[in-house]
């Protein structure tokens, strides 16, 4: 069975910010992921994680695969479907099949986008249903697009499709936009984007592909039906944490609960990024608190927990 | 008087970040202080940046300066020489000349170099005293130098040193070098480096320029004196927080006392980076907290605090 000092389950800003932290502290470390990049792979135009300039967010993160594989990360594509706590370490399997083992773990998997839960959202996924503009916006140029929701995302994707597709409606369930001011002002600025406020998505209708939504109006209660080819759902996202559940405390949105330096509720085990309860979701703040947890796991497969205990005196 | 939303005290890398936060939220924000960079300016080659590759951290920090100046932050150079309340709001005192006003602080001001306090340290500052390795190592080109200190800064900087100067001393009042294992083993097989243990300086001489140190063995109690042309004093950093230590809490190191997003003792008041309790020092972990006190900062001033109060329900 393959050893390891760390297991890192996730690839995003945290997960390879951490791996950059524990090669350099000469512990061997693997990543386990489904893929490289995590939410930040849906921001088409990251502007805000300092020293880059701005890039696509596959591209930056392409960056940070880079700078881990430089200090020694070994990157496995899979699955983590399994873990289980065995004396002092853990085994961790993959894609169901091979087990690892592993003195530590930092959990860094993130989030994934929150559902709808409304007829037809399944059906026409990659029909015309779509998660994320950033990836998808450029397949429907010259049509007719909704985006559902109102904050970063929802705006952000909306402005985005604004200078792809012909009419963008921006369909949002409260009477404000709750994105960044900067963002609100361009997209107001938009001919062609309709902001809908004060209405949900209640069906989503077509044939082989999207043709129509239905929403609502939630203070009138009245009904319409808008013609369109592609509907993005920008709510948000979710924590998946059900794998660990039996070892690590969640709050009541699944998220990792953690201290201040990564510390979960279980000796060895970690977390870092959009996984765990901190209220700001940022590429930025996901790197920091990633070399956080990666230097409190190094500190404590070395026994040295001083330093920590000392910053807690407050 | 002018007058500001916030006010960030400092230019390293949580100040700068902060400021790209806080102006993308369209708050009116200016950065005071005596230079550019901090800390990370102490590094001539920083690789754990994930983003960016390695460079000079001089580089690194001009390019945060960019996108701090890119969203609209105004640069005000000078030092903070008061802080005053005034109500709900705060007068801020720059070069005991200029005062301007403001709605919220964020103090990100880092640490200065420690010193030994040895005779001869300060006569003898900047003509063969030097705390930047870095900065000054191209100086002593074929000539005889010590580090002293056996932390990150004095391992890195006596292997910076070993391809300029003929000859280091790495001095360490300890037995074993205290800096990350991938460095200590770089410094040690640099065959003009001698590391000496168990020892500390205690006197620095020469006549217009340094021309001998001496260092005592702590375990024997000997001392011995050594011919060199430079001393690289690199023990490390202490936070300079009394302009603001009638508002704030600090602990026993003068470090700001800071709650999980940068909340001090002070409403109004938020601090990020290496000025605060934080125990690793990091330029990616400044610039992840700087992001956090900067949100948290605008939660603030826009009577939005829920989202971390449910997040402090764990």
């Amino acid at each position: 069975m393959k050893q390891y000092d760390i297991i890192i389950v996730g690839a995003g800003a945290a997960g390879m910010t951490a791996a950059v932290y524990t090669c350099r502290k000469n512990l061997k470390t693997a990543i386990v992921s489904i893929d490289i990049g995590g939410q930040t792979n849906l921001t088409n135009h990251i502007e805000n994680y300092p020293g880059t300039g701005a890039m696509p967010g596959p591209e930056l993160m392409q960056k940070f695969k880079e700078d881990a594989v430089k200090f020694g990360a070994e990157f496995i594509s899979g699955k983590v479907t399994k873990v289980e706590k065995e004396k002092k370490e853990f085994l961790v399997t993959i894609n169901n099949k091979e087990t690892v083992k592993t003195k530590a773990i930092i959990l860094a998997f993130g989030r994934v986008p929150r559902k709808l839960n409304i007829p037809g959202e399944d059906k026409f996924f990659g029909r015309g249903v779509s998660t994320c503009a950033t990836c998808d916006g450029p397949l429907y140029r010259n049509k007719v697009v909704a985006v559902i929701g109102g904050g970063n995302a929802g705006t952000e994707g909306a402005l985005e499709l604004s200078e792809i597709s012909t009419q963008v409606y921006l369909i949002h369930r409260r009477e404000e936009l709750k994105a960044d001011p900067i963002t609100v002002e361009k997209v107001k600025k938009k001919k062609n984007v309709e902001i809908i406020f004060n209405s949900i998505a209640t069906e989503i209708k077509g044939d082989k592909t999207v043709k129509s939504i239905k929403i609502k109006n939630t203070t009138t209660n009245k009904e319409r039906e808008i013609e369109i080819n592609g509907v993005f759902i920008e709510i948000g996202a979710e924590v998946q944490s059900e794998i660990v559940k039996h070892l690590v405390k969640t709050n009541e949105r699944n998220e990792i609960l953690v201290d201040e330096v990564g510390v979960t509720s279980c000796p060895g085990i970690f977390a870092a990024g959009d996984v765990t309860q901190v209220p700001f979701k940022q590429t930025v703040i996901s790197a920091g608190d990633g070399a956080k947890a990666a230097l409190q796991c190094y500190n404590y497969l070395s026994g040295n927990t001083a330093e920590v205990q000392d910053w807690k005196k407050r």
